[in-house]
């Protein structure tokens, strides 16, 4: 069986004032952060704000005083994390979280989040929380215990779809896809105007991007796979912005479950007719954050087969 | 964060005519093979067709011509079939079936599924199917890969409910509860009249049961801590009195979400009002059992607040 985990681990760092820019330094730091989790830079594009790279587990975003690196698969990011952490300790930190989704199969990870807890806890004070069922979609996030207050416009959404459907999926799966026709399909043009899209399709199929415009961001990864499908989606935008490219990325996926992330931005899905959501959770982090989880899903339509293993 | 691991793994194992006795073997074997799971027996049960033994983690099942053990936690239930199949080898069997519900943290699972594969693999000709979606709620079997025509009356199902609510719930996590107080609230003198009850009150809590009458059995265990509670029911009794005991524990436990497993029986829930069903699979097994799969959520009524780690 072909399996890929798509599921993401996720870690953002907000600089104090008065730091070096982060994208300043020297040629192969992030190369080697990148490195520690075991990754590789692929492709980027730069604009005056920021330095987006696209991985070859997922992305790297940085700014001058902030970055955000995703990464899937059975990456180590906590190591990634720690190694930053050596060069930039935490008195030199205004915020930090590090976030890790449920794993289809959690097993196969190098560590556990316990185990990622651990590791962070030897170089930070602070505090996680689970949102979201244990035997169901969930996420952890932990943080740095310390008052921060992000900008007005530092709000983020991410949607995260499992079992997507359809036309659009069925291609995805396909043996004759293309970027341009994966372009058409996800409508980048008309739903990112004004974006540098950097995007890549992997063989034999899964497809990822960043897009950049000014300090907003975007970034996307798809695992097609049967099964084990997954497609992420995560964004800066502002709200109605924002709404518009998650609206039609779920009429275009049709996914049968999806969770809605979201960091001081609350935002309204345009479900399909049944939709139910079977669990929320609501947080105000001491970093200045509210993060709210829902997960939805459709009422099963027909009886399945069982999948031969 | 107090966890224990609820969901159980499940063997069961029918001989070919003209074996031994499987109640009637030299007295330490069961014993044997309940420490190669690393479980221990507690107390039994038995009348004319069944030895019932209740385990430190669990149940086993004993008749002449079958057995089925169930384990919990992070038993190695694998290692005792292993070893069960060294004294009795695959031409000596008429049936064999192995499940692997999906756990709470599966990572803390001293093997997985696939590695359980491989060790009964080496022993045996088997298929293996998954029911139920990989990042939802699920159910592994495998199975002897051998025509089998099962008796009528061989016909069970499986109720695992998660999330428990209300007073019972309640009860079932407090300190003043007694055996009589549980036995009460599940009403057995009711639902399982003319059964024989042998049932243990764990430290500290946490309730395991095991009903004989004649040929016909039921067991059923308590996982009740908050945020990762487990209460799993299983029987073989015919459809129409199985479906009463469901519907009274649905209604006493309130599970937010429950699985219905079930060999060739098909079973109707009394449903609360709004439960949807978000997954649903049915397998024909060349054993000669009908597999059906259901997971059933009733949709969020609350937005709850984060669970602090």
């Amino acid at each position: 069986m072909q399996f890929f985990e798509g599921s993401e681990k996720k870690i953002e760092v907000v600089l104090q004032p008065g730091q070096p820019s982060l994208r300043q330094l020297e040629q192969p730091f992030w190369h080697q952060i990148v490195a520690k989790a075991n990754a590789t830079i692929l492709s980027s594009v730069h604009n005056e704000h920021c330095d987006a790279y696209l991985l070859s587990e997922s992305s790297l975003f940085v700014w001058d005083d902030r970055f955000l690196m995703l990464t899937c698969g059975t990456t180590t990011l906590v190591d990634a994390v720690v190694s930053f952490l050596d060069r930039f300790p935490k008195q030199q930190l205004a915020m930090l979280s590090y976030q890790r989704k449920n794993e289809y199969q959690s097993h196969l990870q190098k560590s556990s989040f316990e185990q990622d807890l651990q590791a962070l806890n030897q170089h930070l004070d602070g505090c996680c929380y689970q949102l979201g069922y244990l035997d169901g979609h969930h996420n952890y996030v932990y943080h740095l215990d310390r008052p921060f207050e992000p900008p007005q416009d530092d709000a983020t959404v991410e949607l995260l779809m499992y079992h997507i459907n359809g036309d659009a999926a069925a291609y995805l799966r396909s043996n004759n896809q293309s970027l341009e026709g994966i372009r058409q399909r996800l409508n980048w043009s008309q739903l990112l105007p004004a974006f540098d899209v950097d995007d890549f399709l992997f063989e034999p199929f899964g497809y990822s991007m960043n897009a950049i415009n000014g300090d907003r961001y975007a970034t996307m990864h798809i695992t097609p796979q049967e099964n084990s499908s997954y497609v992420s989606f995560e964004t800066n935008l502002p709200q109605q912005e924002a709404q518009q490219v998650l609206g039609h990325l779920l009429g275009t996926l049709q996914p049968d479950s999806y969770d809605l992330i979201s960091f001081n931005q609350e935002q309204f899905l345009d479900h399909q007719p049944g939709v139910v959501c079977i669990d929320q959770a609501q947080q105000d982090l001491s970093c200045g954050y509210r993060m709210r989880f829902q997960h939805f899903v459709k009422p099963a339509s027909a009886c399945r087969s069982a999948t031969r293993l």
